[in-house]
């Protein structure tokens, strides 16, 4: 048994107490200033507002002013706070942490510094004093996860990425299950660029279902599939370059952290919800007026990745139209253009 | 403008007429033996049985006895018969191919001949005499293409396959349109693979969605899509681990053929309610039995495979449980063994 204290009371943050909590550990969760709500909730009947499940009885419920009686004694800490967050957490952290304690992050993001594309561990790792950094060597797990399923004990694979072995397999058995698997990958620019660049595709994807509902038609086998599946594919193609771009090994995109996540980015949540209603033709202000303030990772990363991918073309490193459906996505979801998905330009383009 | 003959009246050759036609060919769609309702019905209002959606008018149908009237002045050769189909296509077209004239097949599978997994382009080549055989440089068409969408112009990638690229540039130009794309590439072993491959692992994808049905769960969010995308990833690098085997490269799965075609299979058609039935738990014949004799496109290439690995395997070429999920769904669906997915042994296996 160990103390594992997960900071940000989100719904991935909570969901993962489960398993924690199914392992026997002492599980403590703090709420950021964000959570105030969910976190008294919890502490009066255990529900989870965002979840809407119970978290086992067994779950210390702390608010942020707790921040440094949780973290006392812990063996591990995940950092399940948004990516907006990370660098809070970081300078909240900071002198707190044990040097040596093991820590993995489940927020997904990249950050665009000028010069390349950067992982959220490492822009967490900014954060602290170089004496508690060194001893760190911080993690992050991705993969295919909907917080509301493993919170209901849903068979879940994830990748634990990071740049130690050791220090990963240590991390691994602390949280695994024979419900919430847990592989390793050692390539953290792979896999954390898959991470959060899946928002953004799972948004093109959806396109097709909106453009099929623009058209009158109803879901089912016979729909827009084949535009979908085509966005998927290319979604696949472009994740490997930007991969590749950022480090990192393009083949990590096959896996879970790449077609994994995106395809169950593609079956749940609110990305596929903005998704469609581009797809369905519907300004950009008013898609995102319907989506009622929800965080849009999405709009996030592409934000990112156009000014990476200007800068990158303007050093030679990248050719142009490279990247068409990141590009098409950008326009439509960052400019308020009208959908145009340049399909002919998919896959190194049509010949011949 | 060109003439251009389908050999195979089911639903994806005569989706294919549909640009053919947009192109300006003449279009004549022949009947295979089982077709002879579908051509009669064709013949009376335009209306295809399987497809339920009117052909153009200007589509030419044949019954089988007028194979050679139909083939005749033909530009070009599309082959739309069941892999069961494609020797008695090969005997059939032998006398009346001329040389040099492009053949495209759109059957999807593979063959075990006790050495190595050949692709159909080639088992259908066996069967020509060897002076036709030399000219003809048979090609594939693969890739997400849900017939039904297809015939209804839905915007449509698909990836044309053979060996010599000035034959598929010219095949790609007679049949691509603005909703109909097509993309070629050289790697036959690769896409031939993942086309055939696509349909096991979509039976596995849908075995989430019927484990879920199980236990009382309704549709949505949150349902077991961490179990499918997990086994969709899982797929993905199979597929890429059989088209390394079959001579291929893995990169393949990734795109199109692999990806794509895995992808919209699990949105659209009778793979997928196969795996549903066999997720709930139902006997293996009375989830055959309930298929009401549909072609079990997964069950004839998962046979193969298990042929294909246990040969391997002796001759040193495969590590054992190298494809757990292949071995799995063999188990399920050919033996008619309870489900329990080895999720731990995938991704090259848990550790630590």
């Amino acid at each position: 048994m160990a103390v594992v204290t997960v900071v940000g009371a989100g719904m991935m943050g909570s969901a993962l107490t489960v398993p924690l909590v199914d392992r026997g550990h002492e599980v403590r969760l703090v709420g950021t200033p964000l959570d105030h709500a969910i976190v008294a909730r919890l502490r009066e009947d255990r529900h989870h507002l965002t979840l809407r499940h119970a978290l086992p009885e067994a779950v210390r419920p702390y608010a942020v002013d707790d921040l440094s009686s949780a973290l006392a004694g812990a063996d591990a800490v995940a950092l399940g706070v948004s990516s907006a967050g990370i660098r809070w957490a970081g300078r909240a952290l900071a002198p707190l942490l044990v040097s040596g304690t093991p820590i993995f992050a489940i927020t997904k993001g990249l950050e665009w510094d000028g010069e390349r594309l950067r992982v959220l561990p490492d822009v967490f790792a900014d954060e602290l004093p170089a004496s508690v950094r060194e001893g760190l060597t911080p993690a992050a797990i991705a993969g295919p996860c909907i917080a509301g399923e493993l919170a209901r004990r849903v068979p879940t694979c994830v990748v634990l990425t990071g740049r130690d072995q050791a220090r990963l397999d240590r991390i691994a058995d602390l949280v695994r299950t024979d419900y919430y698997r847990v592989f390793t990958s050692l390539d953290v620019e792979g896999v954390e660029t898959c991470a959060a660049l899946k928002n953004a595709f799972a948004m093109g994807v959806a396109f097709g279902a909106g453009l099929h509902e623009r058209r009158g038609g109803e879901s089912g086998s016979v729909a827009m599939h084949n535009y979908e599946s085509a966005v998927m594919a290319q979604a696949v193609v472009e994740m490997m370059r930007v991969v590749e771009l950022a480090g990192g090994t393009p083949r990590t995109a096959a896996g879970l952290a790449g077609v994994g996540d995106l395809d169950v980015t593609n079956n749940g949540g609110r990305t596929g919800r903005f998704g469609r209603l581009l797809g369905r033709g519907l300004p950009l202000d008013e898609a995102v007026a319907r989506m009622e303030g929800a965080t849009l990772e999405c709009l996030e990363i592409l934000a990112v990745m156009r000014r990476a991918m200007t800068a990158l073309g303007a050093r030679g490193l990248l050719a142009p139209r490279e990247l068409p459906l990141l590009e098409e996505m950008a326009r439509v979801a960052l400019d308020g253009a009208p959908l145009a998905m340049p399909f002919h330009e998919f896959f190194g383009g049509e010949r011949g």
